[in-house]
């Protein structure tokens, strides 16, 4: 425990700024500890409002209290931590040379100025306002700040919100998509891009997710941009206009992304980075070596490609809060970077991705190898078995683990985890098979689906199994190239389920040796079955008996994202 | 793909056996494999058969089914995997020399001899019989192969059998424990060590789990060996006696371990280790290059101390077979090592453990530091949050992680296989929070909780937090030592339970800087709360305010164990 006279001023009270001085308080009983926050109420858990608005969290104002149930307002930061909070106060601006912060209270216009040692900036992030006519009508909502949640949350238990568009499919948009049609509205998603979540999942994994979004009642636009939303006589939003057509609304929901708040930092003259966030070396000090800033509003480094990238998340917040404070205090300490890491609940998939995928890691410049394995999170046998769909990336020539990508109704968010801390660690596909993970029937499989999918990774890049995926069979499907598309499920799968194209032809895999004679030899044939595990099986053995074009279409009919080619009986 | 004629023999056909087998073939499409299994069910989850016996799984013939329905049997194996399988059939001896092994068919009584190029030791395990006089009454089973499970399943849906003794409260034991309740059978377990499941958890960890098996109407009896059974005149087991008294038992289960079966490779003077398995190398080479050893029957390394451990688990078995069929077909491959994870379902708790126990950290000369953490899997404000406790254990002097235990409702099985990777990677206690785990309410804290325990470690290391475990103030308490014993939750907290002890002070953390003239500074004072999140601030507090001699308790109220000195109202 230090015990030093110092003066430390935290701008921000949300996430970052509140851990810092609370842990600041912890390593030093005398340091004189102020944070400044414009807004009333400190300490809250932004990422718990879509929560609050679906109705799942009953009491919103659980969100900033301790797990006891104390509110984290200003008597508790005085009371237990010693921590003065003036909230309602605004940092007009930060004076370097004298080290000052310029504050004026909000209600009653008073200025004042406040020294510091050491200063903490916590701005956090803010939301990037569309440019798109309309933006400004009632019941056009962002959700941003507590009070955005609670006037969201009036709206759609007022009775009369039936219909919700929401303008974009990220992260933020997709939960609200799960919350508004909790409350009974019907929800249509319009996204920019090609498909739901572009910054977390690739196609085929994001196609695998609208598939079961969509059969939650939800409509789904992609490659579309808003141009206008238009309101009625007393300024409603009531219809969201795109170039693929136009869709009714009672509310809108604006979420396309989030920028760093830098401008108190741009003020001061502190460097500021490419992609608009404060710039921090490894100790979170910015470029003048009395201020230090975390959370949302600085930029972080990307562990796997050592670049810079802005990804505000709350759990890096937290910890930067504590590696600043424990730097300002001397206990020297580095924050290394992250993963991209991201878990969010779609309805009743559970989805997440680490590191980077598959188009992230090709605009890295790495040569890519990817798994596609559909699977069940514990074994077939065991009732509570659920399925999920899991893309592993890799980068050829280092074998080096890339990232990993996961959704389905499975218990998705633990091989996440496990693959971040395998990132974190530098590891290679070849290391993910040989971690001692906990295996028992109600949990996982004896080979987790986690290491399964890096064997897989490990059979394409030894040469031991080889494998299209399923947006190269799709481009070979529109390019008309010719080809065997080998179903070596059972007949009675088949009839359930199959694909709709002439080059399908169904050898099951018990009958395969013995029915050789009717496959040509002089022409490529992909392989699948449900999961292509026996669509695998079925590559070997025709390579085993000579064939020499054989390839397995990774993920088989389960990880197959056209609908429109699939035949259900 | 390697196509070289040669012969290799499998003998065990339950679960590295097969795997390995699989895998050569789709390595090497021309070689002759020929898996040897003294039974006649093959490829069988025997991980699965506590669940058969439960009913959670009702058809137990999907034990050894693919995940599409197809039994794992001589025909399966003849027809996908071009793989022999003579079942029924024991192997008499191995003849190194002439590379042959003997066998007999166990039907017919027909002798035979086959040759391989390679041979594969998949012999397994075998149950340890227990020295007690009774052992062999009717009604007293043991679990070990798919008959003892449809024996054991008959007996409990008979109608008849009201009460089970399970004798051995290890993993087996505590899945039956579960099994058999479900049933509705009144169950006592009867363990010798000091506390149930020895081998995966450290007391605090065990207690609180024993603490809710008691709640499931469960009988526990720990530090008390078994000195007999007694049947009745028709043979059948009707009481279990021990030191500490008699318990009726309609059935008996022993479980009181297995040992490798290692007696073919102990004839053919294969070298056998210490612990009672074959001895291999990184390459899973036995002391004959000729023969490769996996599964249940062999010694494996423990990577954190590098020493031999028999640790038997379908999951190593697994990994085993691939690793030695890739040696076999010339793909060099090492077989590392394991952590000793293991993952146990107890009614609706969730226990684990990766790594060493405190208790294994000392006896193998580790300086140890632990914490010891009662936590929530996700945020207190979400409503699906569950309680868990979490116990890490690591190395004072190289700050490495040596282990993590856990059990709760909670999700536990996540923290564990995050601790198994990065305890593979070799991390540091300063690694875990630093990781970019997972963040979202319905999954997690901010600060995954693995985090925040490690960070709970740090503080200790860096002598920023000072504490005292539960034991260690039990133990003060048996001596009759003086101290205070602060509580600083709400008086309403308090007033629904509390710790009944004359020492106990309650000062709420809220008032406690206004509350210092009531505690004397010379004395010791051991603050805790709910959970010692609180007992940590006001250890803080109290050394910011010059007390010297302050602690908090591990764990607070959630994790002291001693049931017997709680009042609740």
């Amino acid at each position: 425990m230090k015990r030093e006279k110092i003066k430390v001023i935290v701008i921000g009270g949300v996430a970052m700024g509140p851990k810092s001085a609370a842990r600041l308080r912890r390593l030093n009983p005398e340091a004189d500890i102020t944070v400044i926050e414009r807004g009333k109420i400190l300490s809250y858990a932004g990422c718990g409002m879509p929560y609050c608005i679906s109705g799942d969290i009953e009491d919103c104002k659980t969100l900033n209290y301790t797990p006891v149930g104390v509110p984290r307002d200003a008597t508790f930061f005085r009371n237990v931590k010693n921590v003065t909070v003036l909230d309602g106060t605004l940092v007009r601006s930060i004076d370097r040379e004298h080290k000052m912060v310029d504050v004026v209270n909000i209600e009653t216009g008073e200025y004042g100025s406040i020294p510091y040692d050491k200063l903490v900036l916590a701005t956090g992030g803010m939301p990037i306002i569309p440019p798109i006519e309309g933006f400004r009508l009632k019941n056009v909502f962002r959700l941003w700040h507590p009070d955005d949640a609670m006037a969201i949350r009036d709206a759609v238990t007022s009775g009369s919100v039936k219909t919700a568009v929401i303008i974009g499919g990220g992260l933020i948009g997709i939960e609200m998509t799960e919350a508004l049609a909790k409350r009974g509205l019907h929800v249509t998603v319009i996204e920019l891009l090609p498909h739901i979540l572009p910054g977390l999942l690739d196609e085929e994994v994001a196609l695998y997710l609208t598939r079961y979004v969509r059969s939650q009642n939800v409509d789904i636009i992609t490659g579309t941009g808003v141009t206008r939303i238009l309101g009625d006589d007393q300024g409603n939003a009531r219809t969201v206009i795109t170039a693929d057509g136009e869709f009714p609304a009672d509310i809108v929901l604006t979420n396309i992304g989030v920028r760093s708040n830098v401008m108190l930092a741009k003020d001061a003259g502190l460097e500021i980075g490419s992609y608009g966030g404060i710039v921090v070396n490894d100790y979170l000090e910015t470029s003048d070596p009395h201020i230090y800033a975390g959370g949302d509003c600085v930029e972080n480094t990307v562990l796997i490609t050592g670049r810079k990238a802005f990804v505000p998340m709350g759990s890096t917040a937290n910890k930067h809060g504590r590696v600043v404070a424990n730097n300002i205090m001397g206990y020297r300490e580095k924050f290394g970077g992250i993963l991209g890491t991201a878990v969010v609940k779609v309805f009743d998939y559970n989805v997440g991705k680490t590191g980077l995928t598959e188009r992230q890691a090709r605009e890295a410049g790495f040569d890519v190898v990817t798994s596609l394995v559909p699977a069940t999170d514990s074994p077939h046998y065991y009732p509570t078995h659920k399925p999920l769909l899991l893309k592993l990336v890799a980068d050829r020539e280092s074998r080096k683990l890339l990232g990993l990508q996961v959704a389905g109704y499975g218990d998705t968010t633990k091989r996440v985890d496990v693959a971040a801390t395998a990132l974190y660690f530098g590891a290679t596909v070849d290391d993910l098979p040989a971690i001692d993970l906990g295996y028992a029937p109600p949990y996982a499989t004896a080979i987790d689906i986690a290491a399964h999918a890096a064997n897989v990774l490990r059979n394409k890049m030894d040469g031991t199994a080889k494998a299209v995926t399923p947006l190269e069979v799709k481009k070979k499907l529109d390019d008309g190239d010719e080809f065997i598309w080998l179903d070596v499920r059972s007949p009675d799968e088949y009839k359930e389920v199959r694909i709709n194209d002439n080059r399908v032809k169904l050898v099951p895999l018990g009958v395969l040796r013995r029915r050789l004679q009717e496959l040509p030899r002089d022409k490529e044939i992909i392989t699948f079955c449900k999961i292509s595990l026996r669509g695998y099986e079925a590559q070997t053995i025709l390579e085993g008996e000579g064939f020499t074009d054989v390839k397995f279409m990774d993920g088989g009919m389960e990880a197959w994202p056209y609908d429109e080619m699939i035949v259900r009986s």
